[in-house]
């Protein structure tokens, strides 16, 4: 049992006195006693009150309970509290408009207008606690191969790494830029301490309103030196994945919310990018309503049965001015991870030669003379070296099989939404 | 052995068949063999080399070995690679600027500029895989805890947390703000979660150019349901700590080169706001070329033989809007931790009453009606619940024993600095 599985263990209700926060689910009122259910911390909890001696306290307050949990057969946990005291923690000025226990009917919209009490729903509930442990899976799989933990900065000087989806900041009597990734620094970082890897905020300044798209996500980023090629970063991916789904096995009550199924190995199919194209023109998934990447993903899925796909040697006009050029001309060492089609990383090996970088700077219309903190790293050489990164959001999306990408997103930011 | 420990023995070098990816340290050349150390992610590692077979490389450039480690008495580490094949994987322009095993002695500005190549530096390298360790301490003590880890985001729109040091953003045709802390979203998913914390950047447009002070730092912050009082919180912090000094204590090269020591127990005193005014008048610390804080440091110093002390109860006017206010009016239920008489962390138990935090708003100067959505949360009731945020690279800073701020931060950005 890894540390992971220990604390997830040792965080659930146990045989005994307890004194627990919570809030409360659901009352199921009876003549002499009410049954509750509420959420603390260490998930749900059925509690039995005597209504003789104590005040039932409604659906969605907060409250202490302290009393003896003992084991039930009526409870669907097995376990149950008899209450002996109840403390309402404040006094709520209105009921939550949405149910706690039951998935949410109200618009997308309203849901995340009202984030601040919907997160308060069993599903959110589900959602990120599974979010936080594939999180925690991306560390420790990194960790566990050596890598260290950066934090590179997010108001950026100088030049970023192209495209015009860009925030401008006012720092002080000059303009900054929010960093679309940690591209440039996790590359320096990489010259210094060999592996390297960062989760944190990305920003992306695309007026896009898709179900995939937002201005800003969770980044899980990792560089890394190389010995053969870029199927060491696959490699990578595909270890990570394999113990994000071995932590979520645990979660057993959020799939059963959720519905969510764990494939039972990881093993996923790399394909190159003219085989993918092969594969879209003979399974004809190719349709003018769907990106090309659905298309891709929906023949993967008829040729190889499976959801995921790693696709590699993107030709170099789709990627940007960094990734290594392949020996095949006009192509990149680059791979693309799909799930049902739809992108959850990008990445390669990176050109660690001075004037080759500086080459491919000015043909993607960059100036070098703008990277010169970047560029410094290469003047005095760069070891062999690749890296990739996953969106979280998109990540917990897919593995739990969610509809769009605000259901994983705790607070959501799109060119519409801003608040809360 | 916790995963942290067992993660960490892992990824040392071993003796057998090796093949990896350094950068070269130094070389020394005799008549026969020459002998580089190199740092690969593994750490350092003497490797000897034959003239006649094989070329030298040169100090600074990038290179994979192969060879055989074996063990060897006169090897510092006790083991040293025989080589049987090098090659150089990038060409450097330039030999580093700076030498690479010993403290760099340039001015700190020069340092910040060559980050890319000062970060190759021995002493930096060990900063840097402290800090990794130190972070990874704070989420497994959260998440032993059963925390769960939030991202919240860094682009805000309506009401800052307050204080005019807050940078600007160009929203599509709006206007948004940079986050002073994630303070009011981990409030609002504490009365979702119950216990939640998150690593993340925390950016403050503060035009201040102390050795102290930084416009984008790491924020180490939790938020949970609490029981008792805000002493719960002092806990949580103490046993980090802890946890952090066990971490660190493995890692004994890098505390020989930085040559910082680790108390073998945290016990820290915790005093009132009032019994820290009094130890400064006592102990006669006060004087005007320092900070407040760094009088009350050397007292407690003093006094208790300690460098870490809590102090709690600070006066209303010295804490945000959110703050719980004591049963002594005009005090909180707040608290700083303070190392060598720096402030690295501060919190407390937050208001859980909407009419009670409106009011407080107001005396702050704040109108509520900018905050709907952290206000909802409150609307529809709120656990008793407080936190605590601290800043990595102050812990850092204070754990290792380096001068300034800036020593322990990966790329720096002041009111000076934005690149690189």
């Amino acid at each position: 049992m890894n540390q992971f599985e220990s604390s997830h263990a040792r965080n659930q209700y146990e045989i005994g006195a307890a004194d627990i926060s919570a809030i409360v689910q659901t009352v199921r009122d009876h003549k002499r006693f009410a049954f509750l259910v509420v959420r603390g911390d260490r998930g749900e909890l059925q509690i039995v009150v005597d209504k003789s001696k104590l005040e039932i306290p409604p659906v969605g307050s907060f409250v202490r309970i302290q009393g003896d949990i003992v084991s039930s057969e009526k409870a669907n946990s097995g376990i149950e509290m008899q209450c002996s005291s109840i403390a309402l923690t404040s006094k709520p000025a209105a009921l939550p408009p949405f149910p706690l226990d039951k998935p949410i009917e109200a618009s997308l919209d309203l849901v995340l207008d009202l984030r601040a009490v919907s997160l308060r729903n069993n599903y959110s509930d589900a959602v990120f606690r599974c979010q936080s442990a594939i999180g925690n899976a991306f560390r420790d799989q990194l960790h566990y191969e050596g890598f260290i933990e950066i934090h590179s900065p997010k108001l950026v000087g100088g030049g970023t790494e192209g495209g015009a989806d860009v925030f401008k900041v006012a720092y002080f009597d000059r303009e900054a830029s929010l960093a679309q990734s940690p591209q440039l620094y996790k590359q320096i970082a990489c010259g210094a301490f060999g592996k390297v890897y960062e989760v944190g905020p990305v920003f992306r300044a695309e007026n896009s309103n898709t179900s995939r798209h937002l201005t800003e996500f969770t980044g899980l980023d990792f560089e890394t030196t190389l010995h053969r090629d870029q199927h060491e970063l696959m490699d990578i991916e595909e270890r990570f994945l394999g113990r994000a789904l071995k932590y979520l096995s645990l979660f057993q009550r959020e799939r059963q919310l959720l519905g969510f199924d764990i494939p039972s190995e990881v093993q996923i199919p790399r394909i190159s990018w003219q085989e993918a194209n092969q594969l879209v023109e003979k399974h004809g998934t190719s349709t003018p309503d769907q990106t090309h990447d659905k298309a891709i993903g929906q023949a993967a899925k008829l040729e190889f049965g499976s959801r995921f796909l790693f696709v590699y040697g993107y030709p170099e006009d789709e990627k940007p001015f960094y990734v290594m050029p392949s020996s095949e001309p006009g192509f990149t060492e680059s791979f693309d991870f799909l799930v049902d089609g739809l992108e959850v990383s990008s990445g390669g090996e990176r050109i660690n030669d001075l004037a080759l970088l500086e080459e491919r700077m000015k043909a993607k219309g960059l100036a070098p003379e703008q990277y010169p903190g970047y560029l410094s790293a290469f003047k005095y050489g760069m070891p062999k070296h690749g890296g990739a990164g996953l969106g979280l959001e998109r990540v917990t999306q897919c593995l739990l099989g969610l509809h769009n990408v605000r259901e994983s997103t705790l607070f959501v930011r799109d060119p519409r939404r801003l608040d809360p």
